[in-house]
């Protein structure tokens, strides 16, 4: 028996506006949404207005829209951002407001055919002040995974349109928890047990993580101010949100300076339009000094090349073999979901909130980009290194030991 | 035969950009977009980019969005409006940007059952600095009909779906002269037409103006800066745009403090999600003092209500028998078009564009509404009225007659 699409999308709405963002009365709501989900852009406001949000702020984003822009504008145009989207976010910061982006691409085939080299240059809707409030913990906010057709069919090719959709929000509703009798009660034990290794993991100050595993031996400093965070966040007025839903990892900023050795990405991803599979990096003193790729090579080191923190570490994030998403060994071409799947890195801006002192959140990267890549898999050891160069378990076959 | 879906919106959006906005290379172009018009909105965005815009700015809105909140936000919040739509609209001015508006409703019944008094508190996507941008003339604008599934059927109720919307298109499609060759020049000869009898009637500088046929006997001052337009605008820049397509109307702005008699409407209205139907209103010393409507009164009520000039005039427009929306004798439900068929005046803020002199633009009526109310009808008869008392005979039988 399945829910009606209503119903489904209702239910998803209600976790991300209560749990997720969880919305108070008088709230301002940001969200950002995408054409073909009217549907749950609609859910999100009912949920949101009876949870007594003052105004419902929604700003729509369409892929097929991009797509025009790319294919068409002049290429000295392309990196235009319009001044009112940045200070929107501000707006939304300064009012203490909610968030919800959607996640999940609304159509993986939306940019086919389009130069890379471009599409690279358009990084909507990615803004640059969306990062900064994020480190300024003024918004409790949250993105939720909202199911398209065209989505559901290239993560399940070999089935027919409606069943792909079924399949696809079957999965979403098994990740969310929303399968559960009681899926805030679900969420809140699994995050127990992710707040809990990160604290441990916190009072350990490891020097540096290293993970070695096939196609894998990298080793990344951590700063001493480098702590441990599940995705449960609280703002700067003590509202309690979850930043991702689903969320399985706990992530630290690591030290943008220190990463040497190679990695291999384990999951392919979407960036700005494009797939990208079959990574390869090398990294020498914090620098990925080497990018090869199988798929998507291009797009990638155009937006390596963005800036100069773009090629260097922001975050790094663990994820154990115990989330739901890793067991249904399904890629499904999204960075929220398949960042979750397994232990993943990423270039770019680093996460300062992940941080605990000043001279350590001077020393974290800085760059306009933040792009996770999949590393995990059951076979990757994950070791703390000590300032004494002792060498401590973390992760092994998936399972925390500490 | 008709024109695949594909092809007819290509053609409409072209000529919205190139002939309507008149979109220069470099110009950002705002697009105010609809939900349900996905493909429009990037046909506009491809027609604007080949002409060489730098950035098409589109803004989404959702008229079943706005349901959710009618139905379900607290009743203190309804007129909040997040101010970076006005900056927005103030940028736009400020880049003198090109503006395209998406016309005719998403869904005729989306906010059927809603409570029209609340209904009446939020007029978004209205804002009052478009108003301001308008009189400013810093933008090339123009305003298009796009059809809609909903809007189709609510058009032609006795047929089935596609047949409405093949019905609805091809009503357009004559309606905006795509089914003549050139489009372009057709619409260059009408706008030729009317604005030779816009010069003819400002020449004349009449006092008032009467119009009396069924149900109507009304006179409406105007003031001595009081001239006459087509709907072809110059902008500051000397960019000519055609702000409305189509477009068959002269128009002025009257005397707010003179018009006395009576007036009834000829065709219903849509007012912000309500159908508003058998209206008539006495005016006495230029104020609507009495208002009463078969269908919709309370939400023209409130409307009327909003503030000080809401219940004054701040536009006359006539209409000849000539165009070609009258002869369709179809209420299509849209104020763009319907205003089209047939002669019209507004509640609301004055249209200053249509004053030549300070000391009238003073006198102009100043309101945060602009409602149009069709008054048209081949009985009706328009005078000019001469500062001496002399009458003229404007129009008799739907034909100029100076």
């Amino acid at each position: 028996m399945s829910a009606s699409p209503t119903d489904r999308i209702a239910r998803l709405a209600e976790l991300a506006i209560r749990f997720g963002a969880n919305v108070q009365p008088g709230q301002i709501v940001g969200v950002t949404a995408y054409a073909g989900r009217e549907e749950m852009t609609r859910a999100l406001a009912r949920s949101a207005y009876a949870a007594g949000a003052r105004w419902v702020d929604v700003v729509t984003f369409d892929d097929l829209l991009k797509r025009e822009r790319l294919a068409h504008a002049d290429e000295s145009t392309l990196d235009v951002v319009p001044p009112w989207m940045g200070a929107r976010v501000r707006w939304l910061s300064d009012e203490r407001a909610a968030r919800v982006t959607m996640a999940g691409p609304q159509d993986p085939h939306a940019l086919d055919g389009i130069d890379p080299a471009r599409a690279g240059r358009d990084l909507l809707p990615w803004l640059e002040e969306a990062g900064e409030v994020v480190n300024a913990r003024t918004t409790n906010w949250t993105m939720i995974p909202v199911p398209t057709g065209p989505w559901a069919e290239a993560v399940y090719p070999e089935l027919d349109a409606p069943d792909a959709l079924e399949r696809l929000w079957s999965a979403v509703e098994r990740m969310c928890r929303l399968d559960e009798p009681d899926p805030v009660a679900a969420w809140e034990e699994r995050f127990a047990t992710t707040t809990a290794i990160a604290g441990r993991l916190t009072e350990r100050r490891f020097d540096a993580i290293r993970l070695h595993g096939p196609g894998t031996d990298l080793e990344i400093g951590l700063l001493p101010g480098s702590i441990w965070r599940a995705a449960q966040f609280e703002t700067v007025d003590g509202l309690v949100h979850r930043p991702n839903l689903p969320s399985e990892e706990i992530f630290t900023c690591p030290d943008p300076a220190r990463a040497d050795g190679h990695v291999t990405m384990t999951l392919p991803r979407q960036l700005y339009g494009a797939i990208i599979d079959g990574i390869r990096i090398a990294f020498e003193g914090g620098r990925a000094v080497r990018i090869d790729a199988d798929r998507g090579e291009e797009t990638l080191r155009s937006v390596v090349a963005k800036d100069e923190g773009a090629c260097r570490l922001g975050e790094l994030a663990l994820v154990d073999g115990q989330g739901r998403i890793g067991a249904m060994k399904t890629v499904f071409l999204d960075t929220l979901i398949d960042e979750n799947a397994a232990s993943h890195l990423a270039l770019g801006n680093g996460l300062t909130m992940a941080l605990d002192d000043e001279t350590s959140k001077e020393r974290a990267n800085v760059s306009g980009i933040h792009v996770d890549l999949m590393i995990g898999r059951p076979e990757l050891d994950v070791d703390g290194i000590r300032s004494d160069g002792a060498v401590v378990p973390v992760l092994r076959d998936g399972r925390w030991q500490l």
